[in-house]
């Protein structure tokens, strides 16, 4: 008989609640992860405040959380490479390798994807603030001794930064402008600098963001309110990792001629754009959505910490205070909040 | 003593008069050539109509013009490769070659261009609307007998298709929408055709131009009002050339996921536009501007006949009747409309 | 009880038998084809002379032919969107959508490929020459009416040109050089034109082919013998589709600085290199291998008739005289060879 | 009267002789440069050895050296963004702008290339062993005052590195064998490090080079002879900057299917090559010359110790013992042999 656990589970807006369940266990691709990490997504904020992100409705009660690290605690019967006792990382998306884009490689944009804590697809997929999860283990990482949970579970975002800074091409010695020094602009400041571009500014109304671009290797940080991206030069790059409408704009107006802008930023009602000047700069405006092919480069860069996530990670909750940890990611001060499993 | 000759010059808002001036004398690096065809550009109508284009406002009277083709008359003291009497077209674009654009490739983006028939920079540069131009000799391209006047006028819009063409990068067996049966539009069907683009759909308000359309090979022509894109399956490609609001905005709706929207056409205002679809269908929406290294292929498919723009041509007037030839575009019949030197 | 059928097995090198052996049957995800044409590939020829394709080695019999096309006899139970009567052209690869090549859409150098009429893998599979084949529905591209079953069975090698073209980058404008006016060669002239390639010179000891060369609209053709690469100017990319040593060589001397070679051909002993001018160059030289993502767009081109195959296939054997279809295809007349199921 | 000053004029194979000569005058757009210090580089070598290097033969003596740095010591009249004292590094590249290969941005293959210390046209162009030179003021890039004359003397061969990586497209995340670990091979080592690529192996038959290969980053360090590439997994990259032949064949062996080999060394024969096995792995064979738009990113790279060259500087000598410098390049020992003017 299946052994119970407890799965936190989001059965309204702001209310997760604790629930006794089966343990599931490993279909013969899959493994079982006793699970030790789970960060906090912008999305998981979407779905605990609303019960919905953007057009994805939740229909029924389910478990946020796609940034997720464990032990692996079972194998399937056909798993190798894999063993019990292996500390890993998990890739939330489980694409159909059957489409037209699974097989022209750009899986991010599949059209069957089920993806981890996600009412994208009804029955929703349950994520991983549980006890226990199983996933293909394909979808398994394994973690170097030396990285902590902390770094693993920050991996998901991070690879969302690495396809963001992919998709703007060759950024080595490129001047770049982040709007938003949130966890995912701070990333991409973070892979940029790793990725050798050149002077990176971060823009934010936070000041205490602004002072953790410029630890983070930040060349200036900005106050949107002062105006000032057209005092710091031009910019080949621009990143949109705020969501806000100005930036939006900002970035069509701040990007040098023949520049590249990146949206990442879940942005909620229409923008205005100059669209003419896109035209006459002759820019390149592209959306940046999730990530595709970038766990194992960014598991290298976290392992040889070459990139080193940790300072963003601010807050730290047991899983038991999970409707706390979402209040706390109201806090300006908050970048990454993560649920620890003990 | 120099020659006479007659210029025609614009001096106010849609008045352009005929002037007798000195004819310009070859430099050492430069043809002086014997106009025979004219083409009048959109940017052209702009000037005629307001005596300005977009940011670029005229202080003075100018002469008008970058569709230029006609006969070298003579040649510089250092020009080689070329002879009196060679039948030639003409590049505007006059590029510093010295700028980090002009180095890097993309010498439309020059910061110091100089273009023909332009109040960009003052003194303005005269255009070709004049008996008698010089321009560098490397701007000219020999024409093959075979081509005719009337198709050499068209060849630097025909660049401008393809250039839009090549931001897109590889098109072969794509699905494409195009907004605008004007000029533009219709060379960028005729370009994606002979770059092997699949299906090739025109959307336009006026019935003629999309009959036009199917002629020269579209699968199918859309009157926008009817908002059938939608009906017409994926696009991956979406050319904007008409300038209208609505096709700016429609464009980011009918790409498909993954897709690419190229804008060439000139937008006057602000667009609301729905970014998040652009990240969320990881959108990649390119500005193109003008044309950069496309006078050489474009010339050759003319050359080889694997494009003929010649049914664009649809009114012809000579030089003398130039405010009735811009008086003529305004017609939904008009396509291209060019000037005779006879 | 299933139905008996003709399979036309090589049993040896040079020595193909018809056998009686079971119709197969389609399983869920397949659909049984009536083979109406069969096209005799290179590789082919290889397996046929020597019961080995490089390190290909036949350890039994097995069926030749995977330049198949037909008609749907019967489908299995999941297959949506085909139906019994329909004429469709098959894609010869299976890979499996699992590996790293194929998740990055390069499933062309799948690590577990299966590939009709193929040695490669162990039991091997059996191609197209036999009445009836099963593969799976999505295998299959249906046929438009007015395309004819020869032109069908050319879309595989069609679709190598085209891969090798797409590895090229863009084509247009460019002049090209290539070694070989066998099916391939030909293929990728057409193909070249077919993307807007400006002049398309080809290379061939056999004078007739020289002539279909020059017929299918290359601008010159050369007798290798008469080296008389080096007058024809500069080429930016040179596709080597002959598989002669010499040719491998020449490709690093006539190419243009910054130029583009593409390996096609199957070249079967190593070739001295001057490595040093392919750095000083700074030539690309890139292998071309199968096909990947150019069914659709091949089809499409073929559909339009934009390339039409048909002068390319200078001989066509019933399916019984296989063999001496077969000794054929060593004529220097030969281009492709086609087996026809009457 | 203009001067005089010292050069160090290569007179014969292996003789440098000091000179007392003119000091030369800065035209209107060229600094005068007082040289601080001067890296030898490979092809320095090959002139100081044999008086030719490759195709280039000297016909009379001229100064070798283009990697300079030194100290402005007098502006042209149309100078403007320097002043004399201002530190700077030379960029030794003056390309035409002007042909086909520069106004597309490729100028490292410009048709009419001058080069700093270079018998590639005649007159020979004086290179860097001499006091003073004068250099247009578009190539000098100004130092930090953190950068010391040693770093910035490095530049150049850095510049070569990153333009190998670049040729090499997205490294973020692969693996990557370098063959050779002289000067060019340990900074594409740093520079691979410093865009995120995974594991690094150098190849090298030096202990010592082996040694420093691991200090500076390297995952591992091989000897050829042991034949070892085998045993280390897959390679998507790999550079070869040994110039052995022995190198060029093993790339086209340890090379992954896809991958990618670049050449940047000078290879004196030909080497026979499996040529076929590009087909089939699908391999992408790059030769890299020299370097282009590269000394901006390489600048801020070294500004920010992101990469710090000082460990490849073995030797530093007074330039009045330049004789002696390149005896030292003999030593295994030497990376980076250096010329200091006190």
């Amino acid at each position: 008989m299946s052994e119970a656990m407890q799965a936190f589970q989001l059965v309204e807006a702001r209310r997760i609640k604790a629930q006794r369940t089966a343990r599931p266990v490993a279909g013969r691709d899959e493994v079982l992860i006793a699970v030790k990490r789970v960060g906090i997504c912008g999305s998981d904020i979407e779905y605990y405040r609303h019960f919905k992100c953007g057009a994805f409705v939740a229909r029924r009660p389910f478990v946020l959380g796609h940034e997720v690290c464990g032990t692996v605690a079972a194998c399937g019967a056909d798993v190798i490479g894999l063993s019990v006792g292996d500390r890993v990382t998990v890739d939330p998306s489980m694409p159909c390798r059957q489409c037209d884009y699974c097989s022209s490689g750009r899986y991010n944009l599949c059209r069957n994807m089920r993806f981890l804590g996600s009412a994208s697809v009804d029955p929703h997929i349950d994520g991983g603030m549980r006890e226990y999860l199983t996933v293909p283990a394909r979808n398994c990482h394994r973690l170097p001794d030396s990285l902590e949970w902390s770094e693993a579970a920050a991996l998901e975002p991070l690879s969302i930064a690495l396809h963001a800074c992919s998709r703007a091409g060759a950024v080595c010695g490129k001047r770049a402008l982040i709007s938003g020094g949130g966890t995912i602009g701070l990333l991409v400041l973070l892979t940029l600098r790793s990725l050798g571009a050149a002077e990176v500014v971060v823009s934010d109304p936070v000041a205490g963001r602004r002072e953790m671009a410029v630890k983070l290797g930040a060349s200036a940080a900005l106050d949107p309110a002062g105006g000032g991206a057209a005092q710091q030069g031009e910019f080949q790059l621009f990143f949109e990792a705020s969501g806000a409408a100005q930036a939006v704009e900002t970035a069509v107006y701040a990007t040098a001629r023949g520049g590249t802008v990146v949206y990442i930023g879940t942005v909620l009602q229409d923008v205005p754009l100059p669209v003419n000047l896109i035209m006459v700069k002759e820019l390149s405006v592209l959306g940046s959505f999730r990530t595709v092919h970038q766990f194992g480069p960014g598991l290298q860069l976290l392992a040889d910490r070459r990139i080193d996530v940790r300072p963003l990670i601010t807050h730290t909750f047991p899983i038991t205070a999970v409707n706390e940890a979402f209040a706390a990611t109201e806090s300006p001060q908050a970048v990454k909040v993560q649920l620890d499993f003990v």
